[in-house]
């Protein structure tokens, strides 16, 4: 589509200066190119497309109005970002977008100084959008900043939490709440219903109406205006963000260029305080297929534009989260004290599939994973049994209430670890790389990790009967391994790991999915006569003391090896063997854990190499280990 | 006082079920004694005093009109909840109150059926008091559930997540808001200037007034009734609460007996929905001191009852937290980019030193770790040097955004991380056991300890000059050393340690404060003939390479030291050295760390003996590691 359309206007715009005193109807036409692009984009690409459809005449409006990158405009969550890429000079590389070397799928203050925050996870932008306001107070400077942020991410408690710092201050702060009525799912919560009455009780404020407010160009300087704003506040008639300290302007149409450009000209020439713009705008609006089924274009592959099928590579095994959400499901028909949460993730997570059948023991709870996590701790005191499937990078958002109200108390909420590992195209900030640590430090837990989808089922069966402590089990994003899994399951023993192949020289200890690769490296060291033990931790705590200190007696070399950092599965092997002596007289022991770097995104293998965690790697890091063997000869097999 | 006042009604009370069926009357006299049984109590224990004077009529009410333990009562962070004890069992163990082997400071579950959630940090109950009545609705159960939270806690975003979900839910629930216009110190924010504009724009609503809403038994099950508190909700007029949902009740003076009484019996006849009863208390009320000067009797010392006057030991030695205070506030005199942020914490952490020399520079943010951290970030994102001062145990509420806004940005953020490890009396929800592990797990971030004052003096210097990364250092609660510090303070060279004694045999490597006890135990082995180096890390990331490769290769046994859980420093000189292959031909590495298990209140160095973390536990291991040496020869030595 770009390369045969003749004389657009947005072939002009390599940055937002490029936008400054273009008409009304020229910028109509830019926003009306800016939406095509975005569809040919991710039509290739894949990526996020429903949001970035929403916020295409809102994104054109303040890079109009506004000066960035002198003006800081954050965007919360970042998945609506492509717009503002497009118009803030990498436009040309939007076709790499998520591809290895290419540009993310979210801001990221390394790829442009249009992105003066990065982000991912929900509800940051007016947190930082403060601390951008009061460097600029204290610093002298004369900057905006504006937030774009949407309601979905309004669930999340440190949006209140900076909306009740922010309201009770002077200082001059835009925050522009993009009302599309989802997040990635339909969002949930009374915040959602109270912005649905809001919205269906109000007629849009058309300029005129608009400018009552806000068009004298003094706006709240007036001490005579503030005066009666505090009295109005005081008078408890306002919205619950004017009650919260903030001037509110809304709720407005946010695809309307003739309300946005006047009102943002207008707000821009208010002096003080924080002010929240309430625009009403449709996810994936101005593309049929996006506007119909807002959940299921909010991430998507490649697709058609014109019929918008997306092409969907045919999995050759199951999802871990299918798994999960299946076995659970099946669990819960012979035991009624089994619950799933999510918070704002159904889909991601399968608990989708479970609420299916069991609506009623489902919870979604929002954006919300503090609450999500002592919600959980708060059925497992009264005796159910609640799986909370949360997203690794996500969990970190409640890890404190993971301490205090559920380790603590040796509560038994089972934590379903979605996302273990390197995801891919998501990049650092969705990796699932600290968990093995941060759980596995808690005194009492339960940690393991499944090296295939039948290993994964059998956790959940494990972690049900689990019922006087805290238990978490990780999995990775995507296809297994396509082992079957029976009706029956057995759950695990306790503490108890597996040895899947049985050596001489060297033993590879696996904890989670690098199993296979561990697998494929004894292989690869069986070709050249070192004989490998493979085993499969299952459980990072409590550890299989037993099998350890056997592969650590019974082998020259031992290698550890784990998707997840430093201070995870390898130390607490470590720990454990130097603590009873057995690296007294010597081990050739390796840890192998992700590298001490964020990986930027890339095709998940390609991560995976450059974070030395595949066979190749497995079999060179014991043949150096050993001071034997052919790393060279390891290179030629890797490539055979 | 107990002792000697003869005919006392609390005397006859050993149970909430003694209460039911007094008269007004006597129950009135029953408050009145547990309140002086608190102020006698603290007298003697100290403890949290205001609190719990401000709720002793709510908590006899409470308790006269629900059945507790069928009905669970939650009491948020737990600081008030020493009336409830005093009324559910536990009179005769209050004077044990936060000794070691004695009563909680706090509700705990396994010291109570009366304690069904167990708290210390805020804003937890009404996430946990949902869970109660979605596990009690699924298991077709009866009872009620009442959560009593303060207006401090409700600056927490967690509190929000929680009243978005229930407040869209149907499940009976009550919460209390115990609004006595105070957290630690006073609260900020919007939602506390809110709360104000609340209570002084409506009188008190008195029984009469509060009975239109809820007298009728019937209450909230009548479909109009539902419909027109629906109406009016639609209409925008109410409270935020009732926005959110909640069927709000208030305000209503929370020491008046003769109204929380029969509003408390009408609500429990209330059959569906969230409620919340706004009442209005004073902290510290009945008692002189702690009324008027609300802040300084949150948390007491000994003190005497007449004139109030609080036991304080002579500190021989300036507290870190203190020195942590003027070293910020002396640096930002000749440097304007220092800010320092608390999270409602500006006394305990002595951010209000700085606060005094530096308002516009220093922000309160509330309870609101979250919130803190990025609004941080923010700050250093346009070129401030934010210093974010927060508790070890509380920076876990904002894990996430020290991982996503802070380090994967390489933002420099310097975290001063306040009670790192034991702290005594308030037990293990308090002790700061797991930041050495899950900060150093992070990329880039450079994570320090302090040994003594002198060292974290310098840190604060260090972190001023890191500007192109996050940084952390942490340091204990209480005393230093007694170290002079001197007026010019040299920053430390990054990932650098120092040896403090040279020695032959035995290196004992200490991150943090239990250098001292290092330092000790190496006298205790030099007694012995045994020679030991004694190094102090002073850093966990970059580690200090160097140093630790030459105190295991020139040593037999290295031991390591922290106040600090698995998986963190003695984890990451393990991982360092297997990597390099140090451990390849032997090595006698004993990592010491806090022990696996959440240590109960004590004492802190009973707390310390319990942990295996005194010199004469560090001589003891030396020994045992080398095979040498009398281990009763040490435990004299560790007496004389």
């Amino acid at each position: 589509m770009t390369d045969t359309t003749p004389n657009r206007l947005l072939d002009a715009i390599h940055s937002p200066d490029d936008l400054k005193g273009r008409s009304r109807a020229e910028l109509k036409q830019i926003a009306d190119e800016v939406r095509e692009e975005v569809i040919d984009v991710v039509s290739v690409t894949g990526g996020h497309l429903g949001s970035g459809l929403g916020v295409v005449e809102l994104t054109v409006a303040i890079h109009a109005v506004f000066d960035a990158p002198a003006d800081k405009l954050i965007l919360d969550v970042g998945h609506q970002c492509y717009p503002h890429k497009i118009l803030t000079g990498r436009r040309d590389q939007m076709r790499t977008l998520r591809q290895g070397g290419g540009l993310s799928g979210f801001t990221k203050r390394d790829e442009s100084p249009f992105d003066p925050f990065g982000a991912a996870h929900a509800a940051t932008s007016i947190s930082a959008g403060f601390g951008f306001a009061k460097a600029r107070d204290l610093q002298g400077k004369n900057n905006h900043v504006i937030c774009v942020i949407g309601d979905g991410s309004m669930t999340a408690g440190m949006a209140y939490e900076a909306m009740n710092n922010a309201g009770a201050d002077k200082s001059r702060l835009i925050v522009i709440l993009n009302d599309n009525d989802m997040s990635i799912a339909p969002p949930v919560g009374a915040m959602s219903n109270y912005l649905s009455r809001l919205v269906s009780s109000r007629p849009y404020r058309g300029l005129r109406r608009i400018a009552k407010k806000v068009v004298s160009p003094i706006g709240l300087e007036s001490p005579a205006r503030r005066a009666e704003e505090y009295l109005r506040g005081f008078a408890m008639g306002g919205t619950m963000f004017e009650e919260l300290g903030f001037y509110y302007i809304g709720p407005i149409d946010g695809h309307d260029l003739d309300t946005l450009i006047p009102i943002l000209e207008n707000v821009k020439a208010m002096r003080e305080g924080p002010i929240l713009i309430h625009a009403v705008t449709q996810k994936g609006k101005g593309y049929a297929p996006a506007e119909n089924s807002a959940d299921k274009y909010h991430g998507v592959s490649k697709f058609s534009v014109i019929t918008g099928e997306q092409a969907k590579a045919k999995p050759s095994a199951p999802a871990y989260q299918k798994v999960f959400g299946q076995t659970l499901t099946k669990l819960a028909e012979t035991d009624d004290k089994i619950c799933a949460i999510t918070a704002a993730m159904p889909s991601g997570t399968s608990v989708d599939v479970f609420q299916t059948a069991f609506p009623e023991r489902t919870f979604d709870v929002g954006i919300a994973e503090q609450h999500a996590v002592t919600f959980a701790a708060g059925l497992a005191a009264d005796g159910m049994k609640p799986f909370a499937a949360i997203y690794s990078t996500f969990l970190q958002r409640g890890y404190d209430q993971v301490v205090h109200d559920v380790a603590i108390q040796s509560l038994p909420v089972r934590f379903a670890i979605d996302r273990a590992g390197l995801v891919g195209a998501d990049g650092p900030t969705h990796a699932g790389s600290f968990d093995i640590g941060y759980l596995g430090a808690l005194p009492g837990i339960i940690c393991m990790a499944a090296s295939d989808e039948l290993e994964l089922a059998r956790m959940v069966v494990t972690a049900a009967d689990i019922d006087d402590r805290p238990s978490a089990f990780r999995y990775p994003r995507g296809e297994g391994t396509g082992v079957e899994i029976p009706d029956v399951l057995q759950p695990l023993e306790i503490g108890k790991g597996r040895v899947l192949r049985e050596g001489t020289t060297i033993a590879l200890l696996s904890y989670g999915t690098r199993l296979q690769e561990a697998l494929r490296a004894a292989e690869m060291l069986m070709a050249q006569g070192l004989s490998a033990t493979v085993a499969d931790a299952r459980f990072a705590k409590p550890l299989d003391t037993d099998l350890v200190e056997r592969l650590a007696r019974d082998h020259e070399v031992l290698i550890t090896l784990e998707e997840g950092a430093t201070g995870g599965f390898g130390s607490f092997v470590l720990e454990h063997l130097a603590k009873v002596g057995a690296l007294d007289r010597g081990l050739k022991i390796r840890p192998m854990t992700l590298p001490d770097v964020f990986q930027n995104h890339d095709a998940p293998q390609a991560m995976y190499e450059t974070a030395g965690l595949t066979a190749r790697h497995i079999a060179a890091r014991a043949i150096e280990a050993l001071g034997r063997g052919d790393i060279a000869e390891i290179d030629r097999f890797a490539r055979a």
